[in-house]
């Protein structure tokens, strides 16, 4: 591997112990937001110049908003920050003992190293699946998936006989939690209400929208409540779910169960399963066979001083979770509000405080008005459980503009009952000269 | 070529006579809406789902408003048309004997032909510049330029000496029409008031901004008025406005001027020329030496009964116009009005009227508070200028949704001073498995 030899340029100059953030995900920017003016600097890396609001990637996929309205500029959330600094580049490789990172741009000391860099799409060494499937772990695959549905259609509409169709209309969701179910209720509200007026030279009535589940349940680490109430409004709007099924290949027209007919489609969305991002340079008796990094209840990577791993890529087993805590954002955000206060006591000579997680609960929602709600005490469903969602996630998202323009689309929707975002943008393919660029760059 | 033996499928049988209609843009769809309901089967077809408003691409290209804003799905207009339907397919080809168009997805027969293909990027021959500069006749190549433009700022600000970042900051727009001085000026703004923010480890006084026009004066075409206060408005921005100068070459780094020193910049913007899209089957003494096709005062080609063009790609010699219209939306618009009024006398065996086009004015705005606008019988520039420019393009966007946000997006640009879409969406490339079938499509 290339490791660059100078520094990153235009750091500036500071007496301040440096903390480097890999990875502006709910972890990594939280960290850096509880750091800001704070005795650190702080420098943020990420491979992209955005952070990904990621629970609503399913509404990018199915035309609901635009990339932008769940995108945050990096740079914009630190313009008022003296001590923290973002930059775009991909990160190659850390030395611990040397205390430095190397990344495309140069390499950087640091004081305190926080590994934030999240998780992909795991097709369990699957090749074909890997090969065929769309997975949606990024803004950019949702957006991806979005163009590549529309483009189905544009396809089908241009072909004869209705069994050659089919498979550019079926829609297969893999994976029975809050994504694959969010997914799979999203397009059933597409193929409901939309699709139909946008092509009526062509039959619904045939398009199949396919929930797989291995399990016995969608949305298993949800209540009972939950489980069933999910299950009935997915049915309801139309969607076949089949629950302790397994995906055994995917040839790109035909996905193969164990045990059952294949289904016909060329839109196998992957959302069953997530795999640690990794960093080189680790030893591998880090890793727990998941891929998660072991740390201690203060996040920091066992044995590695001042390493510390957040989120989806740690690993904490403690007593109430023996086997760690789920990859969710609310454990990235809290983990990073405890290292934050616990690099201040550190730096104050005092002693850190354990990570204590607190479940807040979890929700997910089933087309444009349904929901389900597990509080700690109190569990709903219904469009109350919805309307709770759409608070909460609004409340999520970052800036006041997002907010305000996601609401109004949400509101435009609902009553237009027709997401607007039905362009199929391609994108300009990378042109030769600058092709060559980026060949030479490597 | 290739040209496909069956015709395109899933077409409704119907007894009125066919209009075809090549092209979604200001002239075929203002026709395909005009003939809504009247005795016509309407086909329209475009490479892409969408139409796109041009006029304000250079926002796209400045990251003040996203392509969803200003591309409308052509499906969504015909939703309740019983008459008008849309394919999403690349014309190949056109047989006027025989009736036929060539399409991808199969061929048409059609009673009346109406081309409407618009223009694209003209570079007079100058391979080099065709290779290595940004042009910006697409909602996508709008796109690539402000991805290009953040990814050229990401790169500077990992580079040590102020040199050798010049090349990657400053910004080169060639042509001094509307496209140019409006790109000119929404360029000067950014690095007026966001880039600074965003980059604060970057000079920014060395950033140059260069608008280069061959002839004497920027938007030739209008007022003195008008010529004057733009310059004068660029000028205040910042913007280095090059009148009487060519372009003679350009590497990818630096601009080559006829007898002036090269500009060293990677971001050369081409907005200096226009040459209209043509279709095979056509035959050459047709077209016109600027790639014009000659059609009379009814928008009909010369010499093809039925076969009419519109827009950028026609040309009417007339009087008043002994070099053609402007080749400007007004003028679409205008003779698409015409063509749907004829088509229905023609139909109904009454003789057509010829084409009279007036001009309702033009206007340009430069930055984002002052305009110039010429109207008949009144010139105006300044802050009221641009009021109106708003609210004519307001107006003139389609959909009500687009009209809304639109507004919003600039009323909270105008008071926050920041627009917020510096996102550097990478586009997911084209995988192996979509690639082959990409080419096995062929």
């Amino acid at each position: 591997m290339y490791q660059s030899l100078s520094s990153i340029p235009n750091i500036p100059e500071s007496n301040l112990p440096r903390v480097v953030i890999i990875g502006g995900g709910f972890g990594g920017l939280k960290l850096a937001r509880d750091l800001n003016k704070k005795p650190f600097q702080v420098i943020l890396l990420d491979k992209n110049n955005y952070h990904q609001f990621q629970p609503l990637f399913y509404q990018v996929a199915t035309a609901g908003l635009e990339p932008s309205a769940i995108s945050f500029p990096l740079r914009k959330i630190f313009h008022n920050s003296k001590n923290v600094i973002f930059r775009m580049t991909e990160v190659q490789s850390v030395d611990t003992d040397r205390k430095k990172i190397f990344t495309e741009a140069g390499y950087l000391d640091y004081d305190y190293l926080v590994l934030a860099m999240g998780a992909d799409t795991n097709y369990f060494g699957a090749k074909n699946i890997e090969y065929f499937a769309s997975p949606m772990k990024t803004v950019s695959e949702a957006l991806y998936i979005r163009n590549k549905i529309i483009h189905n259609y544009e396809k089908a509409i241009n072909i004869e006989k209705p069994e050659n169709r089919r498979a550019l209309m079926n829609v297969v969701i893999v994976g029975g939690g809050p994504t694959g179910v969010e997914l799979a209720g999203a397009m059933a509200d597409l193929r409901n209400t939309v699709l139909p007026k946008d092509y009526p030279e062509l039959s619904f009535k045939n398009m199949k929208i396919v929930l797989i589940e291995a399990g016995p349940a969608v949305l298993a680490p949800m209540s009972d409540e939950a489980r069933s109430h999910s299950l009935k409004y997915l049915e309801d709007l139309g969607v076949e779910v089949m629950l302790n099924t397994k995906v055994s290949d995917y040839d790109g027209k035909q996905v193969f169960l164990e045990g059952k007919e294949p289904i016909e489609t060329e839109t196998l969305l992957w959302a069953a399963g997530i795999k640690p991002n990794r960093i080189d340079g680790l030893s591998e008796d880090l890793y727990a066979r998941n891929g998660r990094i072991y740390v201690d209840e203060y996040s920091e990577i066992r044995g590695l001083k001042h390493v510390y791993a957040l989120g989806d890529i740690s690993l904490i087993e403690d007593e109430e979770h023996p086997r760690g805590h789920p990859q969710v954002a609310q454990v990235a955000l809290q983990q990073a509000k405890n290292l934050g206060k616990n690099l201040v006591e550190i730096h104050n000579g005092r002693a850190p405080n354990p990570f204590k997680y607190k479940d807040l609960g979890s929700m997910a929602t089933i087309g444009r008005k349904l929901a389900v709600v597990d509080l700690p005490f109190f569990k709903f469903q219904g469009f109350f459980a919805w309307l709770t969602w759409l608070f909460v996630h609004l409340m999520a998202i970052l800036g006041v503009k997002n907010k305000v323009f996601i609401f109004m689309d949400w509101s435009w929707n609902y009553l237009s009952f027709d997401p607007s975002l039905r362009l199929l943008i391609k994108p300009k393919y990378v042109r030769e000269s600058e092709r060559k660029e980026l060949i030479e760059e490597k």
